[in-house]
């Protein structure tokens, strides 16, 4: 199976899990907000972050019914932050995933309230899962989680990128708002994995460097692709980063340094992931799809 | 001591515990985040659900230093609320307590922001207490907080008051967005508090009951302020409710039947009070002055 099919069938259990949250509503009312909620919940994307989180604990032990719950927390987590980026008050897109964006379905009131029942909700959820398990556990992945979201994580990235736009930016804001925006919550789905398999501290620490270098790799692939591909493939426009004046890796250091830096953190990955007692073939092919993908 | 020096008094334990959170910044964009974090964090308010966390959980045999950060929590979740409620695309408002709202200051980008952060910090507030504690009774009290916060709480009656605007009114959607958006996080100050402190599910039920009336109260006495009081007094522009068409008790039942309902649910209350061992005098002060107070 190549990889491609690998990703879309893990993907399809996420999504299967997904389908079975904010099924039931006390008037219509709430409906319409599930409903909100589910649109951007539901429409497509790749699952990177919930199936790292379910490959590392695995790899490290656990069981897919004892992480699903914090995996779907995860995207529903990373959902909230693309409905909230999209406003008009923020990146202003109409185009999310070849979908219109929650905004120009629902309303701008709705989409700011639907992010907030979405990251409300993610929270809901791992609280129940850890009151029916190992709390400890439980919680200190609730813990990465938390810290990666909020203001010294993916929120102070967003800040970051906000106020950075259109300014001249060095290496220094680029990497932070790259460490804050995108690796901070890609890192806690392999950590929190990692704590809910009951990992040592030693081994937390080198899945917050694969996490980082993962996450980096990512980033620029993203911003390489928002140059090099086609709106048709990419599901949203395309040279937007350019239209905005974004601080990119490409906009600082041009495409083909942003490529060599793409190799080199790929290759940085692999090395730990290969420093892993246990079977990484997945991981690794994950990585390198991650690193090179085309959409 | 009068209620209101009470309430001053205790206000100020609250207020100098939230002064020592987001104070460290890793940069400029950081500092601006929590600057306007803090803005609305510390721009007055009652402290009401952050009091009435200590007290019941005091009351029931905590210590004020175990319930302190929790009380925090909830406060935080109450900010970023009315953080949320105030932007243009939702209630639209410019003053809140005799100050600018937080986007007429940071503009909606960062206010957005800053309300996302104050959610998600709450969060990460009460998991460190939770590791640093015993667990199990800290996972419950955040249970029935992100209950009350979420789409079955806060979040879900923002969205029936934002969809109910300009409709003809029933009392089953006003009780129901009275119920999700005042009682209910007025509520869960008091279960929290008795989870912290470890009651019985019987007492939780009766505390439940307690901030049902009180929530109810609170929220049909703001209604009639916002008819009867003075904008210089009340610290916001008065009339509101009637030029966006809201749907209120007042608007429903008119000004004398309001009355009547505070009086009828301020009993409720005080009875409920009365059956708790211990005592709960300043309790019994506190809901008559929320129920009858004139700001």
């Amino acid at each position: 199976m190549s990889i491609k099919e690998g990703l879309h069938k893990k993907a399809e259990i996420i999504e299967a899990k997904l389908n079975t949250y904010l099924v039931t509503h006390e008037n219509s009312y709430e409906e319409k907000l599930h409903e909100s909620m589910l649109y951007s919940l539901l429409s497509g994307g790749k699952r990177i972050r919930p199936i790292l989180l379910i490959e590392v604990g695995e790899l490290f032990g656990a069981k897919q019914e004892d992480l699903i719950d914090f995996a779907c927390a995860i995207e529903m987590i990373h959902t909230y932050s693309l409905i909230h980026d999209d406003l008009p008050a923020m990146d202003d897109d109409d185009l999310r995933r070849g979908k219109k964006t929650n905004h120009k379905v629902y309303g701008e009131a709705m989409a700011i309230l639907a992010g907030d029942g979405l990251l409300n909700f993610s929270y809901e959820l791992m609280i129940e899962t850890s009151l029916k398990n190992d709390s400890y556990c439980y919680l200190k992945a609730m813990k990465e989680i938390s810290k990666a979201a909020g203001h010294q994580g993916m929120v102070g990235g967003q800040v970051a990128d906000c106020l950075s736009e259109g300014k001249i930016g060095t290496k220094d804001t680029l990497e932070y708002i790259q460490l804050k925006k995108t690796s901070a919550l890609l890192t806690c789905a392999l950590t929190a994995g990692g704590c809910i398999a009951g990992v040592s501290e030693m081994t937390l620490n080198d899945l917050r460097k694969l996490g980082t270098a993962v996450g980096f790799a990512f980033q620029i692939r993203d911003d390489i692709l928002d140059i090099e591909s086609d709106e048709s493939v990419l599901g949203k426009p395309i040279g937007s980063d350019e239209k905005n004046h974004k601080l990119t890796y490409p906009s600082l250091f041009g495409l083909e340094a942003s490529k060599a830096k793409v190799r080199e953190l790929t290759d940085e990955a692999n090395r730990i992931l290969k420093s892993f007692d246990g079977d990484t073939s997945f991981l690794e092919s994950l990585v390198n799809y991650l690193c090179n993908r085309e959409y």
